[in-house]
Parts: structure tokens; sequence; C-alpha cells
């Protein structure tokens, strides 16, 4: 294929430590290695909320280009916020937080949106994915029961959508699964077969 | 919580032999065993398309209930549909048949429909939830190379949208994931909290 063929010429480097996106890109038949660089995850207060994902995307690059990357090196950089009522929930400090957000989420529609960028010494390409999760009304013991059982700390949101809570709280979704577990997979291969 | 409780007076038996429903069922929490009767998958002509599923997922339930099924039994049974343009896709008995589905897949709109019977001793239940599914257009190369290497022949509609032409060729859904895979988890989550 068109995409596959024209990734071999490039040493493609996903720059995320996230075991999601790891296991999506892996999924999409495309051969890479991890590289993480770490910055601080700040952005202008002026930012419109749906530019925020891609902008901390190309923040990630950022890290990239400023020690070099080689020749043939196709770097994707990817950020996922979580936004309910106009506010950007992050990760959870600790269980209490993490119970918070979920009364947060629940009952309600919260948008999901993962920022990516490619960069290779020529040029880069940043792009955003947005979708719709639509969460049942979570009882406390619920609630309580994911918070212990799982791992909400490492998560913007407080959930998994592959875990229990996505399985038995989550009436459905509107637009991409793999976007919400954290790399919008079908745009990212529309968008790597044409950069 | 309630569900898990409740579901401790029960043997919970899954009647399906789908690998998709016995990780989904597991994930939700749900202790069971899997116990397979086979029967013929018919339907009358007249039935409306979107009560095919929930029928044909009440006929498995009868496969069990003609043998009896014990004092603390509920058996879960449950059958996924594919529909395009008003017609049900089953599962394809060759190659060639499963490119010829995924070209009328290809650029298009098309609905999953799974019915879900819950089985006692005392009583049954069923119910069947659609979700909205969008492929963009696929190329032969594309399709070729799914059908190569994945396993289109044991899937209604040629396909596994936890496989690799998910992740690349789904632009989105509408509705319920689980579903897609073979079991409206959230739903049936609740069917069981009120069953």
């Amino acid at each position: 294929m068109q995409v596959i063929e024209k990734l071999k010429n490039y040493e493609i480097i996903l720059g995320s430590a996230s075991p999601r996106r790891k296991e999506l890109l892996s999924e999409m038949g495309i051969s890479f290695r991890v590289e993480v660089r770490s910055g601080e995850e700040i952005f202008p207060e002026t930012l419109d909320i749906n530019e925020v994902a891609g902008y901390l995307s190309r923040e990630k690059s950022k890290l990239f280009e400023i020690t070099g990357i080689g020749q043939n090196q196709l770097v994707i950089t990817a950020d996922t916020i979580v936004v309910v009522e106009d506010k950007i929930l992050g990760k959870p400090c600790n269980t209490e937080e993490a119970k918070n957000i979920l009364r947060l989420l629940s009952g309600k529609v919260h948008r999901v949106i993962t920022g990516v960028t490619l960069l290779t010494r020529k040029k880069s390409h940043t792009f955003s994915v947005s979708t719709d999760v639509f969460f049942k009304q979570l009882s406390e013991k619920e609630i309580g029961y994911y918070v212990t059982h799982y791992q909400p700390m490492d998560k913007a949101g407080a959930y998994g959508i592959q875990e229990w809570i996505g399985h038995v709280a989550i009436e459905g979704i509107n637009g991409s699964y793999f976007n919400v577990m954290g790399l919008p997979t079908h745009r990212l291969w529309e968008e790597l077969s044409v950069f």
C-alpha cells in the first residue's frame, strides 16, 4: 500500500510514553521505535480550547527539533485532552481527585481531543480530531470500584475507555474510538499518505 | 455494586463461541463459563430487519431451554448482523466473498446490530443495540492486504473493528464501539441490573 511503502523511506519515531499510543500505532501495521523527550505542558491562556491538543503536540515535537533529528526520521507526537463544559480536565493527582473528575463526567457528554504533529527535518504538520463521549450516570459504588481496581492516574479525564468503566458506563460515542484511547488512527493514516 | 452482587446469585453461562464476546464479558468484571449449543440461523422472511439480531439471539437461547437449564443459571446469547442498504451481510465463505463484502462497505455508512437474550428458568428478555459505522473509501490494495493478513471469515460483514482495518479505515462510529465488536456491554450492564 501507498502508506506502508512510503513509510519504508523513514525511520518512524513515536515521541510518546503512552502504552495505548504504542499499541495503536503497532496495530496500524507501522514499524517504529519509542523515544520520549520531556517538557512542560504549558499553553497560552488565550488559546482556543479546540487548539490546545494540537498546540501541545507541536510543543512536544519542538523538543525533537531543538536537539535535531536525522535526515530520514519522522517523529510523531501527540497530546490528548478531555473537555467538559468548556473546561479542560487533566490527569488526576490522587484518588480523591480522580473520583471528583468522574463525578463531573457522570451523566454528561464530554469531548476528547487528540492533537498530533508529524515532523521531519524538512516540515511539520499538526492536526487534531475530536470525539464526543456519552457517560451514563455513575453511582458512587461504580466510581469507587473503578478508582480502586484500575489506573485512573495516568489518564486525562481519569478514565480509560478500553477499561471496565468504558465497557459498563459509556453509552456511546460519536467519532473515532481510537482517538479517545489516544491516537486518531484513521486520520493519522490519511495524513501520512499525503505528508 | 448492585449488578456484581446480584450476579453472585447466578451461574452465568455465555452461549457463544465468539472470542470477542468472551473477552468483552470478562472485561465487564463478570464471572462466567462458555457453553455453546449449535443450531441453524434462520429467521422469517417477513421479519423487520431491525428485529433479526434479537430474534436470532432468542433462537439461540431456545437451544438451552429445550435441554433445560439449572435453577440458578443465567444464559446470555447474542447475535450480530451487519446491515448495508437494507441488506443483511453474513459471514463470507471464501476470500473472494470477503473482498466483495468489503467493496460493498467501502465509502459508506453501515449499521451493526447486536441482539442479546438473557434467559433463566423463570424468564427471558431480549434487547438489541444498533451502531452506525462510517467506512472510508477502501483501495483494492487495502482490501487485499486485510483479507490476506487477517481473519475476515468468522466475522459478519467480513471485518473486525478491533483489527488493522478498524484502525485505518473506519472514520468514526455513532453509538457503542463494543456493540460493533459483538456485545453491547453498557446496555447489557443496565439490563442485568434490572433483570
